[in-house]
Protein backbone atom coordinates (compact mmCIF):
# COMPACT_ATOMS: atom_id res chain seq x y z
CA UNK A 1 0.00 0.00 0.00
CA UNK A 2 1.21 3.49 -0.77
CA UNK A 3 1.39 6.59 0.72
CA UNK A 4 -1.44 8.04 -1.50
CA UNK A 5 -3.63 5.11 -0.44
CA UNK A 6 -3.59 6.67 2.82
CA UNK A 7 -4.93 10.30 1.97
CA UNK A 8 -8.47 10.62 1.31
CA UNK A 9 -7.86 13.91 -0.64
CA UNK A 10 -4.87 12.63 -2.05
CA UNK A 11 -5.99 13.99 -5.59
CA UNK A 12 -6.67 17.03 -3.96
CA UNK A 13 -3.36 17.77 -3.50
CA UNK A 14 -1.05 19.35 -6.52
CA UNK A 15 1.46 17.50 -7.73
CA UNK A 16 4.50 19.19 -6.20
CA UNK A 17 2.87 18.89 -2.38
CA UNK A 18 2.35 15.14 -3.08
CA UNK A 19 6.13 14.71 -4.13
CA UNK A 20 6.88 16.39 -0.85
CA UNK A 21 5.11 14.08 1.16
CA UNK A 22 5.96 10.99 -0.38
CA UNK A 23 9.54 12.72 -0.31
CA UNK A 24 9.28 12.92 3.61
CA UNK A 25 7.13 10.69 5.12
CA UNK A 26 8.84 7.58 6.67
CA UNK A 27 8.08 4.01 7.30
CA UNK A 28 7.52 2.92 11.53
CA UNK A 29 7.34 -0.07 13.45
CA UNK A 30 6.56 -0.34 16.74
CA UNK A 31 5.97 -2.81 18.99
CA UNK A 32 3.13 -3.36 20.93
CA UNK A 33 3.42 -1.24 24.43
CA UNK A 34 5.47 1.43 22.70
CA UNK A 35 5.26 5.12 23.40
CA UNK A 36 4.72 6.93 20.50
CA UNK A 37 3.41 10.50 21.89
CA UNK A 38 3.80 12.20 24.78
CA UNK A 39 2.28 15.34 25.64
CA UNK A 40 4.25 17.99 24.89
CA UNK A 41 7.64 16.41 25.28
CA UNK A 42 8.12 15.76 21.53
CA UNK A 43 6.46 16.26 17.93
CA UNK A 44 6.92 13.45 15.90
CA UNK A 45 4.11 14.02 13.10
CA UNK A 46 1.26 12.94 11.81
CA UNK A 47 0.97 9.18 12.35
CA UNK A 48 -0.74 7.15 9.11
CA UNK A 49 -1.60 3.63 10.72
CA UNK A 50 -1.02 0.84 8.12
CA UNK A 51 -1.73 -2.46 10.64
CA UNK A 52 -2.36 -2.18 14.28
CA UNK A 53 -3.82 0.10 16.69
CA UNK A 54 -2.80 2.60 18.80
CA UNK A 55 -4.50 4.49 21.70
CA UNK A 56 -4.81 7.99 22.45
CA UNK A 57 -5.35 8.61 26.72
CA UNK A 58 -4.77 10.90 29.41
CA UNK A 59 -2.53 10.39 32.73
CA UNK A 60 -3.54 12.18 36.06
CA UNK A 61 -1.16 13.09 38.32
CA UNK A 62 -1.87 10.34 40.27
CA UNK A 63 -0.86 8.00 37.73
CA UNK A 64 -5.03 7.17 36.52
CA UNK A 65 -5.46 6.45 32.75
CA UNK A 66 -8.46 7.36 30.91
CA UNK A 67 -8.55 5.80 26.65
CA UNK A 68 -9.80 8.84 24.39
CA UNK A 69 -10.00 6.97 21.04
CA UNK A 70 -8.22 4.35 18.87
CA UNK A 71 -6.64 4.15 15.90
CA UNK A 72 -7.16 1.78 12.91
CA UNK A 73 -5.87 1.21 10.26
CA UNK A 74 -6.61 4.11 7.44
CA UNK A 75 -6.73 6.09 10.40
CA UNK A 76 -4.77 9.26 10.90
CA UNK A 77 -3.17 10.33 14.62
CA UNK A 78 -3.03 14.31 14.53
CA UNK A 79 -1.96 14.96 18.30
CA UNK A 80 1.35 13.20 18.08
CA UNK A 81 2.34 16.52 15.88
CA UNK A 82 0.16 18.81 18.25
CA UNK A 83 2.60 21.20 17.83
CA UNK A 84 1.51 22.24 14.57
CA UNK A 85 -1.29 24.08 16.15
CA UNK A 86 -0.95 26.66 18.63
CA UNK A 87 -3.94 26.42 20.23
CA UNK A 88 -3.65 22.98 21.11
CA UNK A 89 -3.15 22.71 25.57
CA UNK A 90 -3.36 19.85 26.40
CA UNK A 91 -1.45 16.19 26.75
CA UNK A 92 -2.00 13.03 25.82
CA UNK A 93 0.03 9.87 25.35
CA UNK A 94 -0.44 7.65 22.48
CA UNK A 95 0.73 3.95 22.25
CA UNK A 96 0.56 1.17 20.00
CA UNK A 97 -1.54 -0.83 21.44
CA UNK A 98 -0.86 -3.53 19.25
CA UNK A 99 2.15 -3.98 16.76
CA UNK A 100 1.84 -0.90 14.56
CA UNK A 101 2.92 -0.02 11.03
CA UNK A 102 2.76 3.21 10.41
CA UNK A 103 3.66 6.18 7.77
CA UNK A 104 5.03 9.34 9.93
CA UNK A 105 4.64 12.26 8.32
CA UNK A 106 7.36 15.15 10.32
CA UNK A 107 5.54 17.65 11.65
CA UNK A 108 7.16 20.52 10.23
CA UNK A 109 6.66 19.57 6.98
CA UNK A 110 2.80 18.85 7.18
CA UNK A 111 2.70 22.17 8.55
CA UNK A 112 4.40 24.61 5.72
CA UNK A 113 2.15 22.00 3.39
CA UNK A 114 -0.78 22.54 5.41
CA UNK A 115 -0.36 27.15 5.75
CA UNK A 116 -0.50 26.98 1.95
CA UNK A 117 -2.99 24.45 0.72
CA UNK A 118 -6.54 24.75 1.70
CA UNK A 119 -7.93 21.28 0.98
CA UNK A 120 -4.91 19.52 3.53
CA UNK A 121 -6.13 22.24 6.48
CA UNK A 122 -9.89 21.33 6.01
CA UNK A 123 -9.09 17.71 6.16
CA UNK A 124 -6.90 18.73 9.23
CA UNK A 125 -10.53 20.46 10.31
CA UNK A 126 -12.13 17.03 9.75
CA UNK A 127 -9.94 14.99 11.20
CA UNK A 128 -9.70 16.80 14.65
CA UNK A 129 -13.60 17.47 14.32
CA UNK A 130 -13.72 13.56 14.38
CA UNK A 131 -11.26 13.38 17.03
CA UNK A 132 -13.57 16.34 19.37
CA UNK A 133 -16.55 14.20 18.62
CA UNK A 134 -14.95 10.82 20.46
CA UNK A 135 -14.25 12.54 23.44
CA UNK A 136 -17.66 14.42 23.51
CA UNK A 137 -19.26 11.38 23.42
CA UNK A 138 -16.90 9.76 26.13
CA UNK A 139 -17.92 13.05 28.57
CA UNK A 140 -21.54 12.08 27.87
CA UNK A 141 -20.89 8.79 28.69
CA UNK A 142 -19.55 9.39 31.88
CA UNK A 143 -21.49 12.11 33.15
CA UNK A 144 -24.83 10.66 32.22
CA UNK A 145 -24.83 7.26 30.97
CA UNK A 146 -24.88 4.06 32.92
CA UNK A 147 -25.25 2.67 29.35
CA UNK A 148 -22.15 0.25 29.71
CA UNK A 149 -23.19 -0.87 33.17
CA UNK A 150 -26.44 -1.94 31.84
CA UNK A 151 -25.22 -3.16 28.35
CA UNK A 152 -22.82 -5.40 30.18
CA UNK A 153 -25.30 -6.69 32.73
CA UNK A 154 -27.32 -6.98 29.74
CA UNK A 155 -24.58 -9.71 27.83
CA UNK A 156 -23.89 -11.22 31.07
CA UNK A 157 -27.18 -12.39 32.18
CA UNK A 158 -27.82 -13.29 28.32
CA UNK A 159 -24.72 -15.67 27.90
CA UNK A 160 -26.38 -17.09 31.45
CA UNK A 161 -29.55 -17.54 29.89
CA UNK A 162 -28.55 -18.85 26.71
CA UNK A 163 -25.67 -21.19 28.21
CA UNK A 164 -23.11 -20.28 25.54
CA UNK A 165 -20.70 -17.20 25.59
CA UNK A 166 -21.79 -16.65 21.85
CA UNK A 167 -25.01 -14.97 21.64
CA UNK A 168 -27.12 -14.81 18.30
CA UNK A 169 -29.29 -11.29 18.69
CA UNK A 170 -29.24 -7.68 16.57
CA UNK A 171 -28.26 -4.34 18.14
CA UNK A 172 -31.61 -3.63 17.62
CA UNK A 173 -32.89 -6.32 19.84
CA UNK A 174 -30.80 -5.44 22.25
CA UNK A 175 -31.97 -1.28 22.08
CA UNK A 176 -35.41 -2.14 22.89
CA UNK A 177 -34.13 -4.07 26.11
CA UNK A 178 -32.86 -1.13 27.10
CA UNK A 179 -34.87 1.17 25.75
CA UNK A 180 -32.06 2.71 23.85
CA UNK A 181 -31.50 3.42 20.33
CA UNK A 182 -29.54 0.77 18.21
CA UNK A 183 -26.42 3.40 17.38
CA UNK A 184 -25.82 3.89 20.81
CA UNK A 185 -25.84 0.75 21.39
CA UNK A 186 -23.74 -0.16 18.30
CA UNK A 187 -21.18 1.97 19.23
CA UNK A 188 -21.16 1.09 22.99
CA UNK A 189 -20.57 -2.63 22.07
CA UNK A 190 -17.70 -1.62 19.34
CA UNK A 191 -16.20 0.01 22.50
CA UNK A 192 -16.44 -3.00 24.37
CA UNK A 193 -15.24 -4.67 21.28
CA UNK A 194 -11.77 -2.25 21.67
CA UNK A 195 -11.65 -2.69 25.06
CA UNK A 196 -11.29 -6.29 24.22
CA UNK A 197 -14.45 -7.61 25.76
CA UNK A 198 -16.10 -8.87 23.11
CA UNK A 199 -15.92 -9.57 19.42
CA UNK A 200 -18.58 -8.47 16.88
CA UNK A 201 -19.54 -10.32 13.77
CA UNK A 202 -22.60 -9.84 11.58
CA UNK A 203 -25.45 -10.70 14.16
CA UNK A 204 -22.94 -12.26 16.27
CA UNK A 205 -21.31 -11.33 19.61
CA UNK A 206 -19.04 -13.45 21.26
CA UNK A 207 -18.34 -12.83 24.79
CA UNK A 208 -13.98 -12.92 25.16
CA UNK A 209 -13.94 -11.38 28.71
CA UNK A 210 -17.01 -12.31 30.96
CA UNK A 211 -15.28 -11.14 34.26
CA UNK A 212 -14.16 -7.64 33.26
CA UNK A 213 -17.52 -7.29 31.87
CA UNK A 214 -19.16 -8.25 35.48
CA UNK A 215 -16.23 -6.24 37.17
CA UNK A 216 -18.33 -2.93 35.23
CA UNK A 217 -21.41 -3.77 36.95
CA UNK B 1 -15.92 48.37 15.41
CA UNK B 2 -15.62 46.72 12.73
CA UNK B 3 -15.99 43.14 11.62
CA UNK B 4 -12.29 43.01 10.52
CA UNK B 5 -11.36 43.92 13.57
CA UNK B 6 -12.97 40.71 14.67
CA UNK B 7 -10.48 38.38 12.35
CA UNK B 8 -7.14 37.92 13.55
CA UNK B 9 -6.10 36.95 10.42
CA UNK B 10 -8.47 39.73 8.37
CA UNK B 11 -5.16 40.48 6.19
CA UNK B 12 -4.20 37.25 5.48
CA UNK B 13 -7.85 36.96 3.38
CA UNK B 14 -7.81 38.52 -0.16
CA UNK B 15 -9.74 41.35 -0.96
CA UNK B 16 -12.38 39.65 -2.77
CA UNK B 17 -12.56 37.53 0.71
CA UNK B 18 -13.04 39.51 2.57
CA UNK B 19 -15.73 41.65 0.41
CA UNK B 20 -17.84 38.38 0.36
CA UNK B 21 -17.52 38.47 4.71
CA UNK B 22 -18.48 41.96 5.07
CA UNK B 23 -21.66 41.54 2.77
CA UNK B 24 -22.99 39.01 4.03
CA UNK B 25 -22.21 39.21 8.02
CA UNK B 26 -25.35 40.64 9.93
CA UNK B 27 -25.47 42.13 13.23
CA UNK B 28 -27.73 40.68 15.82
CA UNK B 29 -28.76 41.37 19.29
CA UNK B 30 -29.55 38.46 22.00
CA UNK B 31 -31.42 38.96 25.19
CA UNK B 32 -29.98 37.28 27.84
CA UNK B 33 -31.05 34.04 28.55
CA UNK B 34 -31.17 33.22 24.20
CA UNK B 35 -31.04 30.22 23.02
CA UNK B 36 -28.84 30.76 19.93
CA UNK B 37 -27.85 27.59 18.56
CA UNK B 38 -29.48 24.24 19.46
CA UNK B 39 -27.60 21.34 18.65
CA UNK B 40 -27.95 19.76 15.06
CA UNK B 41 -31.48 21.49 14.63
CA UNK B 42 -30.09 24.67 12.93
CA UNK B 43 -27.13 26.04 11.51
CA UNK B 44 -27.24 29.80 12.43
CA UNK B 45 -23.12 30.42 11.17
CA UNK B 46 -20.58 32.00 12.99
CA UNK B 47 -20.74 34.02 15.46
CA UNK B 48 -18.35 36.81 16.45
CA UNK B 49 -18.98 38.01 20.12
CA UNK B 50 -19.12 41.72 20.37
CA UNK B 51 -20.26 42.50 23.71
CA UNK B 52 -21.71 40.02 26.56
CA UNK B 53 -21.03 36.24 26.72
CA UNK B 54 -22.54 33.11 25.30
CA UNK B 55 -22.31 29.82 27.18
CA UNK B 56 -21.57 26.38 24.95
CA UNK B 57 -23.34 23.67 26.87
CA UNK B 58 -24.27 20.32 26.53
CA UNK B 59 -28.06 18.23 27.45
CA UNK B 60 -28.61 15.09 28.83
CA UNK B 61 -31.63 13.47 28.22
CA UNK B 62 -32.86 14.03 31.63
CA UNK B 63 -32.03 17.62 31.37
CA UNK B 64 -28.72 18.11 33.23
CA UNK B 65 -26.81 20.41 31.99
CA UNK B 66 -22.55 20.65 31.55
CA UNK B 67 -21.15 24.48 30.83
CA UNK B 68 -18.48 23.05 27.98
CA UNK B 69 -16.96 27.08 27.78
CA UNK B 70 -17.89 30.45 27.34
CA UNK B 71 -17.24 32.90 25.08
CA UNK B 72 -16.30 36.24 25.78
CA UNK B 73 -16.08 39.77 23.36
CA UNK B 74 -13.60 39.02 20.77
CA UNK B 75 -14.26 35.64 20.77
CA UNK B 76 -15.88 33.22 17.51
CA UNK B 77 -17.94 30.68 17.88
CA UNK B 78 -17.85 27.98 15.45
CA UNK B 79 -20.07 25.48 16.49
CA UNK B 80 -22.91 27.23 15.90
CA UNK B 81 -21.94 26.31 12.71
CA UNK B 82 -21.61 22.76 13.21
CA UNK B 83 -23.03 22.02 9.82
CA UNK B 84 -20.09 23.14 7.67
CA UNK B 85 -17.76 20.23 9.39
CA UNK B 86 -19.34 16.10 8.14
CA UNK B 87 -17.10 15.32 11.46
CA UNK B 88 -18.85 16.84 14.38
CA UNK B 89 -20.93 14.62 15.35
CA UNK B 90 -21.86 15.91 18.59
CA UNK B 91 -25.11 18.66 19.98
CA UNK B 92 -24.03 20.95 21.74
CA UNK B 93 -26.20 24.14 22.98
CA UNK B 94 -25.53 27.69 22.94
CA UNK B 95 -27.19 30.36 24.89
CA UNK B 96 -26.75 34.31 25.28
CA UNK B 97 -25.74 34.14 29.03
CA UNK B 98 -25.71 38.12 28.95
CA UNK B 99 -27.43 40.70 26.59
CA UNK B 100 -24.97 40.14 23.62
CA UNK B 101 -24.47 42.20 20.05
CA UNK B 102 -22.61 39.56 18.09
CA UNK B 103 -21.71 39.52 14.02
CA UNK B 104 -23.58 36.39 12.30
CA UNK B 105 -21.41 34.95 8.88
CA UNK B 106 -24.15 32.44 7.06
CA UNK B 107 -22.84 28.98 7.64
CA UNK B 108 -22.89 28.14 3.98
CA UNK B 109 -20.80 31.64 3.02
CA UNK B 110 -18.22 30.50 5.28
CA UNK B 111 -18.00 27.22 4.08
CA UNK B 112 -17.68 28.07 0.84
CA UNK B 113 -14.86 30.58 1.00
CA UNK B 114 -13.01 28.20 3.98
CA UNK B 115 -12.84 25.15 0.72
CA UNK B 116 -10.40 27.53 -1.18
CA UNK B 117 -8.68 29.57 1.46
CA UNK B 118 -5.61 27.92 3.60
CA UNK B 119 -5.73 30.81 5.66
CA UNK B 120 -9.35 30.50 7.01
CA UNK B 121 -9.42 26.92 7.61
CA UNK B 122 -6.12 27.19 9.12
CA UNK B 123 -7.96 29.96 11.26
CA UNK B 124 -10.77 27.47 11.78
CA UNK B 125 -8.28 24.74 12.76
CA UNK B 126 -7.07 27.24 15.91
CA UNK B 127 -10.55 28.04 16.92
CA UNK B 128 -11.54 24.67 17.25
CA UNK B 129 -8.29 23.28 18.78
CA UNK B 130 -9.12 26.12 21.45
CA UNK B 131 -12.45 24.57 21.87
CA UNK B 132 -11.15 21.40 22.13
CA UNK B 133 -8.26 22.35 24.94
CA UNK B 134 -10.76 23.88 27.17
CA UNK B 135 -12.99 20.71 26.41
CA UNK B 136 -9.45 18.67 27.89
CA UNK B 137 -9.24 20.31 30.64
CA UNK B 138 -13.32 20.03 31.52
CA UNK B 139 -12.44 15.95 31.31
CA UNK B 140 -9.85 16.14 33.48
CA UNK B 141 -11.43 18.11 36.16
CA UNK B 142 -14.74 15.40 35.61
CA UNK B 143 -12.42 12.75 35.77
CA UNK B 144 -9.91 13.80 38.31
CA UNK B 145 -10.57 16.27 40.40
CA UNK B 146 -12.76 16.62 43.36
CA UNK B 147 -15.95 18.78 43.82
CA UNK B 148 -14.17 20.89 46.44
CA UNK B 149 -11.66 21.85 43.86
CA UNK B 150 -14.28 22.49 40.73
CA UNK B 151 -16.22 24.40 42.55
CA UNK B 152 -13.46 26.52 44.14
CA UNK B 153 -12.56 27.25 40.79
CA UNK B 154 -16.16 28.15 39.72
CA UNK B 155 -16.73 30.80 42.62
CA UNK B 156 -13.42 32.40 41.51
CA UNK B 157 -13.82 32.14 37.84
CA UNK B 158 -17.10 33.16 38.48
CA UNK B 159 -16.20 36.62 40.77
CA UNK B 160 -13.94 37.46 38.21
CA UNK B 161 -15.99 37.91 35.25
CA UNK B 162 -19.08 39.51 37.04
CA UNK B 163 -16.49 41.81 38.86
CA UNK B 164 -18.06 41.43 42.42
CA UNK B 165 -17.69 39.21 45.20
CA UNK B 166 -21.03 39.33 45.82
CA UNK B 167 -22.91 36.60 43.85
CA UNK B 168 -26.25 36.33 42.78
CA UNK B 169 -26.58 32.84 41.77
CA UNK B 170 -28.60 29.73 42.92
CA UNK B 171 -27.13 26.67 44.04
CA UNK B 172 -29.56 24.46 41.30
CA UNK B 173 -27.43 26.92 38.74
CA UNK B 174 -23.88 26.12 39.93
CA UNK B 175 -24.78 22.19 40.45
CA UNK B 176 -26.13 22.53 36.36
CA UNK B 177 -22.63 24.38 35.67
CA UNK B 178 -20.81 21.51 37.54
CA UNK B 179 -22.87 18.81 36.28
CA UNK B 180 -23.68 17.83 39.57
CA UNK B 181 -26.76 18.10 41.77
CA UNK B 182 -27.98 20.53 43.89
CA UNK B 183 -27.72 19.02 47.00
CA UNK B 184 -23.87 17.74 46.27
CA UNK B 185 -23.46 21.54 45.91
CA UNK B 186 -25.31 22.83 48.92
CA UNK B 187 -23.12 20.76 50.92
CA UNK B 188 -19.89 21.55 49.59
CA UNK B 189 -21.11 25.54 49.69
CA UNK B 190 -21.94 24.67 53.74
CA UNK B 191 -18.71 23.27 53.95
CA UNK B 192 -17.24 26.02 52.72
CA UNK B 193 -19.07 28.50 54.95
CA UNK B 194 -18.16 26.38 57.62
CA UNK B 195 -14.72 26.97 56.98
CA UNK B 196 -15.08 30.97 56.68
CA UNK B 197 -14.74 30.57 52.84
CA UNK B 198 -18.39 32.04 51.87
CA UNK B 199 -21.26 33.32 53.41
CA UNK B 200 -24.50 31.86 52.04
CA UNK B 201 -27.91 33.52 52.42
CA UNK B 202 -30.81 33.47 49.98
CA UNK B 203 -29.94 33.61 46.78
CA UNK B 204 -26.12 35.16 46.92
CA UNK B 205 -23.14 33.98 48.20
CA UNK B 206 -20.63 36.28 49.35
CA UNK B 207 -16.62 35.18 48.75
CA UNK B 208 -14.94 35.75 52.16
CA UNK B 209 -11.46 34.44 51.28
CA UNK B 210 -10.69 34.36 47.64
CA UNK B 211 -7.16 33.34 48.45
CA UNK B 212 -8.08 30.26 50.88
CA UNK B 213 -10.59 29.39 47.74
CA UNK B 214 -7.34 29.26 45.68
CA UNK B 215 -5.06 27.34 47.29
CA UNK B 216 -7.46 25.10 46.91
CA UNK B 217 -7.17 24.84 43.26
Amino acid sequence: MDLSDYFPIWNKLTIQEREVLQNSAGKRFAQKGTILHNGSADCVGLLLVQTGQLRAYILSDEGKEVTLYRLFPGDVCLFSASCIMTNIQFELIIEAEKDSDMWVIPAEIYHNLMENSASLANYTNEIMAARFSEVMWLIEQIMWKSLDKRLAAFLVEEAELEGTSSLRITHEKIANHLGSAREVVTRMLRYFQGEGLVALTRGNIEILDKKALQSLL
